[in-house]
């Protein structure tokens, strides 16, 4: 038989899993010899068992009722005791912690006698009656789920009638009072009577919850890391009180005036604490006539702010390593600290918080729906777009807007989701904003906030304001970007950092097309440029020169315009493989379809049939434009007649774009440099493919060091972008002097989905359904697009021991995928600029066997 | 060191890598005691040691040297000898036979002084210098690389002047100013004299050539199987002119009255022949000086017809077991037998012959480029394009032609490849046509066909006739259809496919989506539907209800045009379930996305923009129609919001699929039926999809159940389409009840590209650089997409042993993937009704480990 109940002396902080996490910190806490008050977990099987049957497990009520004897013998009171009655709590608890999912009944045992009797042995008829009332309250939402809003309605009804604007105002009538209008309450919501029997209370108390917590102090201030006791303490109240936020709690530091030996003790307590947990800490406490009662402790959660920080100093104190220190932080805290935010001395009490679903800080007006978004974006003015939550017709307002705020749905909600792959801020499931589309505008706590209002919406922390917030810049993205270094937060990153730097085996590259980026990168610490792609150089003013080229009727006009196109291109490699100098530059040769540098085709055909039906028929570059898009339309581009493919069709594009390298190479030496271009060769399926191109390669290399009198060599190697790459990847490393994985297209067809037209029209329904944890697009799917990768990194390695390998794809800035390309045996990530700090920090820790996961929230 | 040089006597058939097939088989008549003339063979190895280094591989002119003196000593004459010369042949050979790539070179060891001892010695002057006429032009064009068209002109204009009309009436004389023509017109073109030294001639020859082949007779007629001897003879000739077909030969009877002897045993030996080989053999032969000497031997290539009809004799003479019979026949071949054809006794003449790249018969009228096809086509006329060869701005008129013909190209030229995805009749590469787009005709053999001409074009022979030719059914397709059995081929391909069917593992149904497709395919001998597609059934005369049901702005509005749907599905479902009534009927849901249901959107944008120019703007309708399919527009709809995924998103659509599916069998099932209906999921990547699905589809099939009292069970499986379905088979299979390979789409995303776009764009691009060996969409590619079948093979069946796997896609009916699917353990293979029989003799011959190569031509 099952054995459900355990004392707190039973057990340790490894035995989470069994007493959830609560239940296994207050057993650490009473084996050190801390002060626990009595009591006793009702253990996790005890809950599955219930889950499984939807009945109370065989046994239980024996086995609580049993240890609640022991209890009761120490205490010298009884459950019940109509003169001085033992008062319970039960709290809820889990493996992980739930915020806002857990539950917790308080003072179990008062009933119309007892509370008199707590009354007296107290002597404090105000707080027994506060007492009864909390209990009533709490057991009517928990256990027999009335609305929680209803009691709240009906104390503020009674303080209004007594004009008083605090719970302490109310005297012991008062609450008694109040006790009664909850009883009336739960019956006329239930129909059922609040259970008077202590036994029941407790047992169905158990069955509702299981075990919660109360109270708060940190070890250091979790906010910005700051050392010293940090908490709030509420005199005469129940811990829940204060997590619930519902009244004014005073700072810890007031505890030193009303209560100095309990403080002391308390003090102590959190120094031993955190020297034990090697962390900061977070705990509740109560004081009970007197005597310091500490009701439970884990890590603390903590900014990302204050990780760096908590990580740095532990470090000095000699608490941790600083290996060890990796492990405190993590690339996602260290990218929401990269963007500026809002000034939090000068943006006043935020309006609401939500989820921060999409870093950065946007002001903007408000909108509420995507149209007026679109017409007032267009007119030049900035938009917040409001909506209770977007769905796929949102998408244009969301692209014309700074950022989007809604009401409901967590980080995986549409608007988490497709903000997050448009990198726009996002602020989701702020629930206090009850947003009114129709009446354009919504409320919150009192405060309407019209169409047209200026709102700042804080992305990295989830919080909205009122008005234009004063922006401050990141002073870490300032280090990064100057090396402008300061105490605490610069220096505890720029530690970690190093730190990192030192144990990862990861390079860390760039993805950079432009000069200016590359300089940047190399800023923030790239090792290189692990992709820069070719196609930008193709559009802007050189669009025209595209445009006749694929316009062109002969070899010889085609031959021009990509003669016009060569200096051009040569010009763009000089500077960036100026600014990488000595660094390794992977160029990769053109990728997309020709047809994107030429207009689109429903546009081009609707302007000249409405002209042509106003009797202006179009002329003759119009109609060849026409027939070209017609001609070289695809119904799916993105699996079209791209990438080697056109290389190996269209005359002279690789051989132009290859001169246009080799000679900026020949350049870049001939000024003293050190240019180290590599060429890569996209969309690779077969490896006849790449050496088809590789030997157009060589002989455009061979041709230019013959004519220049300078040796050009450039390693030659290959995108492993597509399934049969990965696949064959064995007979392409023969050919290739790397290999890149672009995970973006790898994922697209390794799913079978384009990023464009999915992302927005059922991630989401997929996310909330539960088929996706995270988009395959920000984290490597390990099982399917990781699983590629695999194979290919084995396989190619085992034909070519020496082959290169990386990856440029998105991923390569994503912290857990940063991990997984570790342990795949990846020879570097690249990444955007912005996200190579990111790369260097999770390179060090997967170096170390950290996860992903760090302590920030 | 290597050894070069071989004698007959030292190899066999074995040796053709080592020997080439015509040395091995030359080795293999030696030590049968046939008598062949004196010679030896230098090796592949030699070749390879020469085009390793592109210059004479050491010592090799010492070993044919060396070699040369007993055959000297045996004939009693030298290379060279004035008054009576040694000729020498060299003939190039090679592993596989490679038609029109063998080069040959005769009569070596002539020069200016000994073709007057041949000349003496042979008693024959005009013998002599043709001879000599005939080792200049060949030792001219092969050896030293002279165009051979500069030759022939030269033969003409010298027949012209003489007025003679064949080569026959050219005497001595004339033969000797030829020979100094050749010499004159070598130094011309060459700058370099042809050279006199005999033992020059041999080398250089050896270094320019690998041995050839002449003459011919086949032990059974090759073209329609009939026994007997067969061949052509040509007396006082050599036989490479007997192959080249430049003059006219008899027939080999002929030689039965000219040397009754050499008839005899030349009879002998090929009876010998046939029966050590087994199998159709085919022969040069040449009769010096009344000696028959053998020449070569090999397998005989033959037509499809001969093929089923020599395997079928070989059995009754017991030669062959009748599983072995299943190696000399194969699905390409049958698949030709089932077309259509010309009858031949009344098709006249051929105008021209090319490769039969795209089988079928079509008529039609000639047309010269691709806007004047679309033209005449759109006009009702039946069009035949003829071109060089095709680029993809040909693709319009290739659509609207019968047939297309081409002067240039082979079987996996642009014309070819695209043709056979359309399924449209081609003759390719027929190189005697002329073609002259300007002036709209071609011109062969003298002939000028002008524009608008009728043409018959036979793409399964590849014959061209002039004018409309009758066409005669297929006896093979009338037996399938009916059972209409006859003597010759018709029971040569019952008895292969039931043999067949006696032996193979595999297998086959048909993909059909009405009952008239069902009933025919069950014809045809398929065991089940293995893919109904149901989105056939939403066009047509309910794409109204489909456009409804996408307009709808209300959940009602579209229940109610999915509750009009419902009725409609169910009749289609009885249907089919009745035609394949006991057999099992794979039902996908529907795949397609939603917009292709909808209008061309540039289409429509155009109309609209156009009629509003002109003063209508568009109704609601029309506007609400553009707006969704704006709406619904997707980049790449390939990679959209379609299959499962609209499924999951799209309210209603699986459950009304399901119902009619689940009505359809109990109204079946209340007429007494056997209905065996499967339900399949499309475009599965996670587990998680399918068991979302899953529960939908139980939920309907339990409500059908309960309201009509009768139990519907149907299992419920996936497609493996998507490379990360076929990577995360293990977990899929514990939610299904089976797999079906789509490797139509598995081709699209593992390789990346989708068939639509590119086949016409670079797919001939590709063949042509030997990128591909074959399209990917015809033949599985094995290295890539055919790995991951096998890995989604294995791991599903680890996960879930009782899984049924069969393929649905167009690989199902092609030979060399049925192989491949019978290798990997497929259950089944489901393809087109009419590639059936093609399906069930392949897996018979698969099951026998037999390869899909046979020997039909």
């Amino acid at each position: 038989m099952a054995h459900y109940v355990y004392e707190f002396t039973e057990g340790g902080r490894d035995m989470a899993d069994l007493l959830g996490g609560k239940g296994a910190n207050l057993a650490e806490m009473t084996r050190m010899g801390l002060p626990v008050p009595p009591g006793f977990t009702v253990s996790t099987e005890a809950c599955r068992a219930f889950l499984a049957t939807g009945s109370e497990p065989d046994g239980l009520s024996r086995e609580v009722f049993d240890h609640l004897t022991p209890l009761e013998e120490a205490a010298g009171r009884r459950l019940g005791q109509q003169d001085d009655p033992l008062l319970l709590s039960v709290r809820s608890g889990a493996r992980f912690s739930m915020p806002g999912m857990m539950e917790t009944i308080l003072d179990i045992g008062l009933n119309d006698d007892s509370v008199l009797g707590l009354a007296k042995s107290a002597g404090n008829e105000r707080f027994a009656w506060d007492s009864y009332r909390r209990l009533v309250q709490m057991f009517g939402s928990t256990v027999m789920g009335v609305d929680s809003t209803l009691f709240e309605d009906t104390m503020t009804r009674l303080k209004n009638t007594r004009g008083a604007d605090d719970d302490l105002h109310l005297d012991a009538n008062d609450l008694a009072g109040l006790v009664e209008a909850y009883k009336e309450l739960i019956h006329q919501e239930t129909g059922k009577d609040f259970p008077q029997l202590p036994a029941e209370q407790l047992q169905r108390a158990i069955l509702a919850v299981f075990e919660s917590g109360s109270g708060v102090a940190f070890t250091r201030d979790p906010a910005t890391g700051a050392p010293g006791v940090y908490g709030d303490y509420l005199p005469h109240a129940q811990g829940e009180d204060v997590v619930a936020g519902i009244r004014n709690t005073v700072p810890l530091d007031g505890l030193k005036n009303l209560d100095p030996t309990s403080y002391a003790q308390l003090r102590g307590h959190l120094r031993r604490l955190e020297a034990h947990y090697r962390d900061l800490c977070d705990i509740e406490f109560t004081i009970e006539r007197g005597k310091l009662w500490m009701l439970q402790t884990r890590v603390g959660k903590r900014t990302a702010e204050a990780a760096f920080i908590i990580a740095s100093a532990l470090v000095d104190e000699e608490l941790i390593t600083a290996d060890e220190s990796l492990a405190r932080v993590g690339g996602d805290g260290l990218s929401r600290l990269m963007f500026p935010r809002f000034d939090g001395s000068k943006a006043g009490q935020a309006l609401a918080h939500g989820i921060p679903a999409s870093p950065g800080a946007a002001v903007g007006c408000a909108v509420f729906d995507s149209a007026e978004a679109v017409r007032r974006a267009a007119a030049g003015e900035k938009v917040i777009l409001v909506r209770q939550e977007t769905t796929p017709d949102d998408l244009p307002g969301m692209i014309a807007a700074q950022a989007v705020l809604t009401s409901r749905g967590g980080k995986t909600s549409h608007a988490a989701v497709v903000a997050r792959g448009m990198g726009k801020v996002c602020v989701c499931g702020a629930e206090e904003l009850v947003v009114n589309t129709h009446a354009r505008c919504f409320t919150t706590d009192g405060t309407t906030v019209e169409e047209g209002t200026v709102l700042s919406v804080d992305g990295s922390e989830g919080a909205v304001y009122l008005g234009a917030a004063p922006l401050v810049d990141s002073s870490v993205m300032r280090y990064f970007e100057t090396g402008e270094r300061s105490a605490g937060l610069v220096d505890a990153v720029a530690r970690a950092v190093r730190q990192a730097d030192g144990v990862r085996r990861l390079g860390v590259r760039a993805n950079a097309d432009t000069p200016e980026d590359a300089t940047r990168a190399r800023r923030f610490g790239a090792e290189g440029i692990g992709l820069c792609r070719t196609e930008h150089m193709f559009l802007g003013a050189r669009r025209q020169l595209v445009e006749t080229m694929i316009l062109a009727r002969t070899d010889a006009e085609r031959e021009r315009a990509l003669d016009r196109l060569l200096p051009l291109q040569r010009g763009d490699f000089v500077g960036i493989l100026e600014a990488m100098d000595g660094l390794p530059v992977t160029i990769r040769l053109l990728d997309p379809p020709l047809h994107e540098f030429l207009p689109d085709r429903t546009e081009l055909a609707v302007r000249l049939a409405a002209a042509e039906a106003h009797g202006n028929p179009p002329g003759a570059h119009d109609r060849e434009l026409l027939d070209a898009v017609n001609r070289m339309h695809e119904e799916n581009p993105m699996l079209g007649l791209r990438g080697v493919r056109l290389g190996l069709v269209a005359p002279g594009l690789v051989a132009m774009q290859v001169r246009a390298v080799a000679e900026a190479v020949v350049e870049r030496k001939r000024a003293g440099g050190d240019p180290q271009a590599e060429i890569m060769v996209p969309l690779i399926d077969t490896v006849e493919e790449l050496r088809l191109v590789r030997e157009e390669v060589e002989q455009v290399l061979a041709e230019v060091s013959n004519a220049s009198g300078i040796p050009v060599r450039c390693p030659v190697g290959t995108m492993i972008e597509l399934p049969r790459a990965a696949l064959t990847a064995g007979a392409i490393a023969r050919e290739a002097q790397f290999f890149s994985f672009g995970t973006n297209d790898l994922t697209q067809t390794t799913w079978g989905f384009s990023r464009d037209d999915v992302e927005a029209a059922f991630f989401s329904a997929y996310l909330d359904k539960g088929i996706f944890t995270m988009s395959p697009f920000e984290t490597i799917d390990r099982e399917g697009v990781g699983r590629l990768v695999e194979i290919a990194v084995e396989e190619g390695r085992a034909a070519h021991p020496d082959l290169k390998i990386g990856v440029c794809g998105e991923h390569g800035g994503d912290p857990e995928s940063v991990h997984f390309f570790h342990g795949a045996g990846l020879d570097y990530v690249s990444c955007s600029p912005f996200r190579v700090p990111v790369a260097r920090l999770e390179a060090g820790r997967a170096a170390l066997h950290g996860t992903a996961d760090d302590d920030s929230k």
